[in-house]
């Protein structure tokens, strides 16, 4: 199948290995016209790379994007857009022992069981430097998006249980953890370094807030909004649950509490509460849409695992190399670009809703 | 957009309202062959059915299935086979007052913002009773699955915060809220008599399994199995999460301890334990498949709620009809169905992943 | 493959054989407020109709049609709107015999090949009936259309090598051939009258013509307007050719005089002659579009032929039944329909090429 | 739209300008296991370069492919391959004029329409550079393609009006003009000889055939395998009009002549006669697949042209710079390539027609 093609208006594909010539992504159907220059990419792609501090992977990669096509003095033609960042730093020899031993955790043996074979050098195709089409491509959704005025925002909300307990958009960029609370930074960083000397590893759960978005977005029965967006979130390595709103809290919850009543402010229709996580039957509802991630701790650890060998061989593997011993805080631009790549879509595909807003449209264009 | 169509290869196209003239599902890319008649699928529908019990609305459908085309002297023929349910008890007159006004928690308010209108009638398209064409759909789908040796199980594992605590196969048949625990099932038709009488409602949490499913399944990017299972969960109306596995739980893990070491039994690689739920990479790994989707309460309760009209008048709601005090022991079957249709997708999109494979299979027919 | 499935936006399935139950059409992705009753699809299917006159298979069929989802007070929905005709005179004893012997010129052995079995039924899925749903769906897109201006008119332009000389709009409907010049008509009668009387069958050519589309409609590379209309031309059956303004005359013709050049009339650009028929680039230019689609004989026909058994013995075949000794007046409509078709979901994908009407779209609604 | 976007299973995604940095392809869902290497594309691009004689532009362009991804230790792994050609020869000044005028032919005008403003830089995406990416990834698709014995041959069946009248394929590469009959090579010659002299240019005709295909691939509505050629050869910039078997032609003949009868040859039901190019009902009958297309005159000429600027003033126009006075020769490889990919496509779907087909598949891989 053809399982790197994302978005039905606006659609991506992306392509690349860990250490093969690089990683890049190509956008077709994204609008003409929005101003773009590398910079805008280059800037997403700065907050995904490795080696920002102690609990990311000291992999040395500038990963600097190129535009290749579909940009014209400045704005985007209409036509694709075809982003490459070339690999630099890759040590095969980190990864030789993998090429016949199945890691826990890690998708070499249903890659071998899917296509017979794999790029075992680090990861290959399976690997986290797959987000960077990702993370590129949504860099231009995001433009797409701050033009109408919506907004994406993501933070960590846990790190190994340890959860922020108010949220402070000021904080997130100000520790490395990127969480909303400086006091459980400082606990979550605590956790890291304990589990760094024990050769373990954390996960977590990102949380994402979306504001500015017009209610009346998605689809009412397979499209809808948070369906795309559970799928969008799924299909970031790692990712093992999803929620919308209240999520799983709802399901403990009754209806007399978790119901949202509608009010009117500032001669608007809005919700009281949200509860619902901003969307109704799969549609926004004009609140904010707030959903969460929840990651599985990095399975790249230095303590000894039993495994298997592809000729089905017992065998204690130890994995050394350069890992992160949590990936959740470089994963938040990653669930901020899968947001803006699902979102744009739906934007797009909602223009043709009413035949009425049909007409006006191209009334306006004679 | 088209927002009733499901899948690539096994697609399905579903329509119709709660009090229109009927409900239905078009099936189009099912492989010729598959015995088929309309009892396989109208065993299927009887189990979503309304009025089992007291626990479900006392709306009285027979809901009867019609094949229309697409079955040729009891095979699929693999052309499109269409599916209708005519509507039969519809009480338009239960339904007026939301012509109006926006009820909290439904999609009255998100429909009107999106199309400019909709039909109110028991929900119009965004009612429950549009399971009927995944239900349908999701029977032709079970078929191709269980020649394949795969058996899909979903059960309630949780109803208004009380949880099974064991999985008697066995039992979830026997008792009206489909949980695999009788003691549960019996604790939570006790709370579940307090919402009816606090004119109440409650939500819960459906656990699905899948046996019998080969290593290999899925797609390592975007169309990953366990993404495309979180889609499919999420477009249920109600469904507000999704786990895979261990879900947010592995989050609070730690590698070591989430790691599914891998073994041999029986001349057959496999996993020790299975806190992945089946996937690696987004492609099965020949464990079972185990995830879970959280419903939201019925938003339908009896007691009084605030809410505003389409002309954004403030109005107190009650709304009274045939409601579930809790959907999720119905759900079940959808549940199933939805994970049917996504599965068998993967399943057929799988064939084309090795060119080995390929050419077998082409000189086979020669 | 989901073969029975067209469009991207305004997307529809189709479903029903020659003598099953019906034929019918779902459309999804239709945008809500488009004023829709049954007549304005009926109207379109009577022009399809059997019995219509001599020409025309004597088969009795009412074709009415039934709106079961997706309207209401008399308006599209935004939601699936399901379309259904029931077969009436299904009488099967004309078609035994090909349950087990290949027509020549018909789908019969090539299904076989493919599904391993049949519906033999009347041809079954490849028959003419087909068409109904094409022509049910088609019907609505004109009415999408015709709201923005754009109308779609096609006509018999040749029968058995006999062509149109002038086109007379007023006299397509007044001949039963559907021809826009009734000398040419009368010649194509008389020869139509031979054919039958050698038990034998004609071939023929349709144009169409789109007017009111303007320029911008249509896409630069693989989803080229024209590239769309062919797709929709030859995936009507016994459609062998397509051309698009001169067609294989451009071939033979030089850059100079192919080329058509620009000028201003009444304050806009437009193109002195239509070579092109209407595209540039594959992008509508403001001009008509005028294309033409090439029919086959109907392969029916009463004389004796020469065929083979599954089973591979060789037989003599003589058709009888009831079979249109030219398919072509009744394809009329089929052209506009999958016309239609084509052009409303490009004019729907258009909306989102430019970023600057996007952000005029959505400042509009707040 | 999402308009350079191709195929479902077997899905690429091209990029690039005439004058931007280069020009590319991404293949998602190719099998894996299929032995590339860069000369099987390089051969290829190598068809279509341009400055290979007196016939084509002289831009001087390597055009030497890079293959990025999804290609390990010689074969391909199922992910993205990625393709790229750096432009090379980007004389910007030879293309100045056409930034503010609208060429006739050209897709200038309907670009500025639909997108606002254009890469004017030597015809920017509307470029025959463009196809550098369909020819790319079509040498992998005749890769797979002849792991299944099946070949296609295209040739210039006409040029100006000129056509051949023998088909030796061994002529083919020997005159430059890739026709497949030296003396109408000749006269074609002289022909454009005589256009270049006069200032003026030629179109042609591609017949392509298809040799190997076995019965049954394909699907009968919207998927018939023509109607897919149809649009892949329609997609191709300057082609103006498809011919599946005899044509337009069959348009003109009867029944009794255009049925194709069976018979038994080898132990295998073949057809006597081939009018119909080699599909039934829109599915191979394993026949030679047999189809043309026809190219107009390429628009370039160096001739004095009227036309009107972007602000509507009339202008004269001399379109100097480097331009095929015949497009077809290079050609005949891009048609060769879009009908690869149709066909690999509608081969990889084929998998799943029979449900018996579908169970042997799965049991050989227990």
């Amino acid at each position: 199948m053809a399982g790197s093609t994302y978005g039905t208006i606006f659609k991506i594909m992306t392509w690349g290995e860990s250490h093969g010539a690089g990683i890049g992504v190509v956008v077709d159907g994204c609008p003409a016209g929005i101003p773009l220059d590398r910079e805008d990419i280059q800037r997403a792609l700065d907050r995904r790379k490795p080696g920002q501090n102690r609990y990311t992977t000291q992999r040395s990669e500038g990963d600097l994007v190129c535009i290749l096509s579909g940009v014209f003095e400045g704005k985007t033609t209409g036509t694709p857009i075809a982003l490459e960042v070339r690999n630099e730093d890759q040590r095969s020899k980190d990864y030789s022992q993998i090429a016949e031993c199945y890691r826990p955790g890690h998708a070499d043996y249903s890659f071998d069981a899917k296509y017979g074979f794999r790029d075992y050098r680090g990861g290959g195709r399976s690997s986290g430097r797959e987000t960077i089409g990702r993370v590129a491509a949504g860099a231009i959704a995001q433009k797409l998006l701050s033009m109408l005025g919506i907004q994406i925002t993501a933070y960590v909300k846990e790190i190994g249980g340890i959860s922020a307990k108010k949220i402070d958009l000021e904080e997130i960029e100000r520790n490395p953890l990127r969480m909303p609370d400086a006091e459980a930074a400082r606990m979550a960083s605590q956790l890291l370094s304990e589990r760094m000397a024990g050769k373990d590893s954390a996960g977590g759960v990102i949380e994402c807030v979306v504001t500015g978005l017009p209610a009346g977005i998605g689809d009412p029965v397979f499209e809808k909004l948070d369906a795309n967006l559970a799928k969008a979130m799924l299909s970031i390595g790692a990712v093992k649950g999803f929620e919308m709103g209240d999520g799983f809290a709802a399901a403990a919850s009754s209806g007399s509490q978790n119901n949202d009543s509608f009010s009117v402010q500032n001669g608007r229709i809005c919700k009281k509460t949200n509860h619902a996580g901003g969307t109704l039957g799969g549609i926004s509802d004009g609140s904010d849409l707030v959903f969460r991630a929840a990651f599985k701790p990095t399975p790249s650890i230095a303590s000894l695992q039993e495994t298997v060998t592809r000729d089905q061989e017992p065998i204690s593997l130890c994995i050394h190399g350069r890992h992160d011993p949590v990936i959740v805080p470089r994963a938040v631009v990653v669930v901020e670009s899968m947001a803006a790549l699902t979102i744009a879509d739906a934007l797009l595909s909602n223009m043709t809703s009413r035949v009425d807003r049909i007409v006006t449209f191209y009334e306006s264009l004679k």
